[in-house]
């Protein structure tokens, strides 16, 4: 969707410090001159036949508009209601979910030399959400692994392997536990392999993957690992501790209809409101964005401008060890535009 | 089952480097002066009414000895068989599986202060086996979770908490997600805190347990964490990474009628025969085994004999960057039994 020749943009500020980082990202946006109009809607979650609905509006914009980019957003409490932000994977069927962890140069952690990339099945799975009582004291909650989900997921996987250059996906499992289900989804998944002969595959054991992953995650450096829901779930997380948490890894949830780019971490209620929030896992899912929208150039200036503000050290947020407000952060980040 | 005022303990040698090392063991027993007795049995697995299945006299030894050592199992290929390791799990009802990582003085990682206690449910959940194909391309895996192994594994993580007088249990789970299911384990198991008031509780979400073990360990140092089977499976191979490998990790699958104390690495056909395997966790799993037996002092030997060697650095083997065999490192951890 355009408008004077510039791309709409769904905005969903979302919760907490949604609004404060969602600003940051507007306002560096506006100063590289990137020809995105934002179109920001409210998504306040209502229940629905006792289902967790997104409003019509929010979700009338992102269908109009195919592209979303998301603050952090709080599940209300109550009985009924389903996490937002499954809710939002779910409605526009965001089947794969994209979340690269890479080391932020200057940034130290034990490990200075990360560049995961992880592709992860983002409908069905472990997050199913089929559960039931069999006799009190008994549960049964159904992990469902379908061929078509699991080939969608699978197919972007490679093609994002090529799109990034990436000679290898790596299909992460568990199918010596479960044959079936974890056998199916390895199964779709070479099956697709065979479609992209420029791109090599191979598959690995969960566990061993995460032991691995600690010991020198370097060995997954050339390669775009998939895999059902849940195990992307906590990889992702693990990946994200490697590198300096939640706050610095973007992501992004792929869909036919849409797809959404969101920052993962939480709506940090205690620092909300006062200019206090690290908006770089917002800043780099709009460069995920962007590239997506084969808005390259503007992706990479946005992108080199962050990273240099946090190498420079001078205007880091408290998360990272810095007294920068989120102010601050955002006017060295554009002041690094021109670098 | 006693024999001559010694402990009668089966042992289990296995697959692969699992003789090599299971001697290494009997040899420093020996050394140790531990009133033990070994008897070796095979678990060469066999097909009953279509499952896999023990043999007999392992069974019966396993049953009669209440206490069994075991190196790595291969699992016959072919259709059928299920993994050797759980067989042995489910036929014992062995519910509980404790999974320590402490750090090793002198062998370096990224990390050099890790000591994580973790203890997993072990007979059901992900593992439950029940699985089917609903039509073509879709599958269903059932994650099963009763109270009562629940229950079972979060009573036995409240008194190994006070056994190694650590003051609190972490109940790890996606009950955000499996309502039901994770949410019957953490209800269950903050009930039977309530029997432990000398204990704290505590619950954290798996992924972000996942995120902060990986940027600061010792977060977990003063806890015993408690959770669903894969998510030990996975938390407990991560944990091994940090500290070297999971030729350096202990295990130990406690039942109400036989517990069994494994090392849980494979079985290395490439070096097995080769006098090159290294059989520390078998050594440490040992250990664990003496404590549960009561045989403090000689697990306290031997650990500290075992320790010694590996950071003394003479007597590496090769899996840790020497050039050691097994019965040279076997050797040195007989003459620091003195030390
Ligand atoms: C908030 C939660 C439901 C979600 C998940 O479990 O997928 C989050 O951890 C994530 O990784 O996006
Ligand atoms: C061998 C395999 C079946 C087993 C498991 O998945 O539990 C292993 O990884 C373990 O951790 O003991």
């Amino acid at each position: 969707n355009a408008k004077d020749g510039k791309r709409i943009v769904t905005l969903i500020p979302g919760d907490g410090i949604g609004p404060e980082i969602a600003e940051s990202v507007v306002k560096i946006f506006s100063a590289a001159n990137v020809p995105v109009v934002w179109e920001s809607v409210n998504v306040t979650p209502f229940l629905k036949d006792g289902k967790t609905t997104i409003p019509e509006d929010a979700r009338i914009s992102v269908e109009r508009n195919k592209v979303a980019l998301k603050g952090p957003l709080a599940t209300p409490i109550g009985k009924g209601h389903q996490s937002m932000n499954l809710t939002l994977r779910r409605t526009f069927d965001l089947f794969a979910n994209v979340r690269p962890c890479k080391s932020i140069v200057g940034y130290k952690t034990p490990f200075d030399n990360v560049d995961t990339v992880l592709i992860r099945e983002n409908t069905e799975g472990e997050y199913s959400g089929i559960e039931h009582m069999v006799v009190p004291g008994v549960v049964q909650s159904i992990k469902l692994i379908t061929e078509e989900a699991s080939r969608k997921c699978a197919t972007y996987a490679f093609e994002y392997a090529r799109s990034i250059g990436r000679p290898r996906v790596t299909i992460v499992h568990k199918a010596n536990i479960q044959r079936l289900s974890d056998g199916l989804f390895l199964s779709v998944a070479q099956d697709v392999a065979k479609e992209y002969p420029d791109i090599q595959v191979d598959n690995k054991l969960l566990d061993l993957v995460s032991l691995k992953i600690v010991q020198d995650p370097t060995q997954f450096s050339d390669t775009v690992m998939v895999m059902p829901n849940l195990y992307g779930d906590i990889l992702s997380d693990l990946g994200a501790g490697l590198i300096g948490g939640l706050g610095l890894t973007p992501s992004g949830n792929i869909g036919k209809k849409a797809s959404i780019f969101e920052s993962v971490h939480g709506t940090a209620p205690d620092i909300a409101g006062k200019d206090l929030a690290n908006p770089t896992a917002l800043l780099l899912s709009a460069v995920m964005m962007l590239h997506h929208m084969k808005m390259d150039a503007h992706a990479n200036t946005i992108q080199n401008a962050v990273l240099k503000t946090i190498a420079d050290g001078k205007a880091r947020t408290g998360d990272l060890g810095g007294r920068a407000t989120n102010s601050e952060f955002t006017a060295e980040v554009i002041k690094n535009l021109q670098a």
